[in-house]
């Protein structure tokens, strides 16, 4: 597109050209005789110097009452600057004023979480916030871009579903027209009904969880990719995820080191990440917990403390494969040699990121299906399509689901996952 | 991936050799001494040919019983036929059933649309079903590679939100612990945060509509890409829905030339699409449908029939600008020559399809939105975040939602919106 600005992002394509800049005022800092100006435009930062000498008085006074986040049009001269982390800058010969930013909430003085939420509509400008949802862009961009080249096709799940397959207590419901309707927590099932149409799939979509839990790795609604495959087994879903999690990684690491630069986050262990990913068994990892000092018993669910104790004892991603049948979904393929294990991973990031994806292989003979539906007390009727795809040309397949949220706190090494996302939904939590 | 099966989309790397194909039997027709096997695995259709004298007797007997939608695993000599759509068929030396299909509800005869959608399941595996959703993921590609581009980044806006803007009655409400909290109609107010935050953004979200009407062009849940820009006035807005529309034409009528062959679309029309389009005044279009014999008043709302009269006028898309104040959300800036209308544009779709984009430049002047919220009666203290965004650093912004059904109706030239989206969500109906 034709536009009469220039973005920073292209900056260098400039260099010793005049170009015009519309963004805000990131920073100043002032001697008598020069304005160094901190400009952002959301593609960018660069730093703009007026020189008093070289710009008339109205304007070097524009300089000195410019405020933090105003609104400015800069007019200057691209040059080259080693220092800089762009590796140019400005020289400012004209400044306009948009609008002028009085008492912007947000001063480089330390602020509480609980203030910065609040304001998270302005808080997403400060180059932390601001570089996290970068990578968060990108690694969507490399799930879908992974996705479609290994010959995925985006199906999208709904969200309005009539049914829930791990029951209501976590469910936010609403009156579909006098009848009652849940938001999804997942939109793997209909993905199942998508594979056998399409092949390969996937769904890229919020998932809702009612759940009153308040820590620093759930949110009520969070962002799920789902992918599923018709004659895929167990080995082949673990390699997807693997492959995945592998292309993530290449374009972060290719494509935003400003960004991992500005979070202060050490890349050292991102680098290292290399498929094959370390396999461990539900009981293998149960053993290490007890071993770590988290005790825990066989046929117990893991919780928090345990995934960072899992999490933190590889410097890889490390599958735990084979749960417990006993703790797991309805659907999930018994393992044919011990049925009591599914044929089911959780894929743990390392540095105590902890679970970030769940997979398994799905059952997909009818009479296996109906007898464990009934064993879970899962009704018939409102799964009578879901129990179809058994009937008609039924084929093994497997899929699994990946947090974006808890992928992009792994990755940008964020404390808190409501960094993770624009605007996060969390208990008590529900603005702006 | 390495695989012990191939992809029909990958079988001409595979000419001359034998190969092993996991799929489906889509159709057969049988001779005494042959079976004519269509197979289709999801990414395509391949004709396999079994003829009796070249397999052992209990092979032709399993190509007897085979069924419709049955899941079979096949293998073959792969070998070039030119009348084949593909390019390819198979020359069957085995055939494996792994689930043998029986009364495959849908049958080669008509079934109504009630039947069918309660079957949507498994009527996505029907050719038509299957082109039209492989051709909205080929739409929804081209978005998002048209957007990142031109440098927009995807900042997903929240489905949960507290107040709406668009009053109540049209929502979906839900319980937020305890408070009421309403499903998202679009995520335009909080990617306008966010085009402050990183410059040009989009959102691609599904959107809600508790709407009680029955027609071929709505959905209760439907998902909508909306982008903002900051900097961008209305004109630099108009530029960007047309240079997406071509984007997007581009890249279907490079990469579906079969799927749109099988849905019978007639590409004439679409191949016309070239920007600039078209631009009328709200006013020059209600002379249009007074003309065409669909009556309007200056100062009502187009309903269907308009659409469909405006639509149909163009054999481009065509802009509809500068609608009446009076009818148009508060946030639209005005016209600065004419304040009794607006800056804003809604995008027509040629034949007749209608209205597939909406977007204006928004009020960045405090005051005036101050004044307009207090006008449409919109409660400041939900809204506080908004107006921070014309308190902090205001710019000139502008932005547009396009509805993605509405899209791959239009492209797809299907009869019903039901059939763009894997599981519809309407008026009485939400299952499967």
């Amino acid at each position: 597109m034709k536009l009469d600005f220039v973005y920073i992002s292209d900056i260098g394509k400039h260099l010793g050209h005049e170009v015009t800049l519309k963004g805000w005022l990131y920073n100043k800092r002032s001697s008598g005789k020069i304005h160094f100006l901190q400009i952002r435009d959301g593609s960018g930062v660069i730093q703009g110097v007026m020189v008093k000498n070289e710009v008339d008085a109205k304007t070097f006074e524009l300089g000195d009452k410019v405020s933090q986040e105003s609104s400015i049009i800069v007019k200057g001269m691209v040059k080259e600057d080693k220092r800089s982390p762009s590796g140019y800058e400005l020289g400012v010969s004209d400044l306009r004023i948009v609008q002028l930013s009085q008492d912007y909430p947000i001063t480089p003085k330390e602020h509480g979480p609980a203030f910065l939420m609040e304001h998270r509509h302005l808080w997403m400008r400060s180059s932390k916030q601001h570089a996290a949802l970068r990578i968060r862009d990108t690694i969507e961009q490399a799930i879908h871009g992974y996705l479609h080249k290994e010959g995925f096709i985006h199906t999208p799940a709904p969200i309005l579903t009539p049914t829930s397959c791990e029951g209501t207590t976590t469910l936010f419901e609403t009156d579909y027209f006098g009848e009652p309707a849940f938001l999804s927590q997942s939109g793997q099932m209909y993905i199942e009904a998508t594979a056998a149409a399409f092949g390969k799939v996937y769904t890229f979509t919020p998932a809702f969880r009612a759940e009153k839990s308040k820590t620093r790795r759930h949110l009520t609604e969070l962002w799920m990719m789902d992918a599923e495959a018709s004659y895929f087994e167990h080995a082949e879903n673990m390699q997807c995820q693997e492959g995945m999690i592998c292309a993530i990684m290449e374009k972060v690491l290719n494509e935003c080191q400003n960004e991992l630069k500005t979070l202060e986050r050490d890349t050292a262990p991102l680098e290292k990440i290399k498929a094959p990913f370390p396999v461990i068994s539900y009981k293998e990892a149960v053993e290490l917990c007890n071993k770590a000092g988290v005790p825990i018993q066989y046929g117990e669910d893991f919780g928090a403390p345990h995934d960072t104790a899992i999490a933190g004892s590889f410097d890889q991603p490390v599958f735990v494969d084979r749960f417990p049948t006993a703790i797991k979904s309805f659907y999930m393929q018994p393992d044919p040699e011990d049925p009591t294990v599914v044929l089911g991973s959780d894929l743990y990031a390392p540095e105590g990121y902890g679970e970030i994806i769940g997979g398994s292989q799905r059952i997909h003979d009818l009479d296996l299906l109906l007898k464990k539906m009934e064993e879970h007390k899962v009704p018939y009727e409102p799964y009578k399509w879901y129990v179809d795809l058994r009937r008609y040309g039924s084929v093994p397949h497997s899929g699994f689901g990946i947090g974006i949220e808890r992928t992009v706190s792994w990755i940008c090494g964020l404390q808190h996952i409501r960094e993770a996302i624009p605007f996060a939904r969390m208990l008590e939590k529900i603005y702006p």
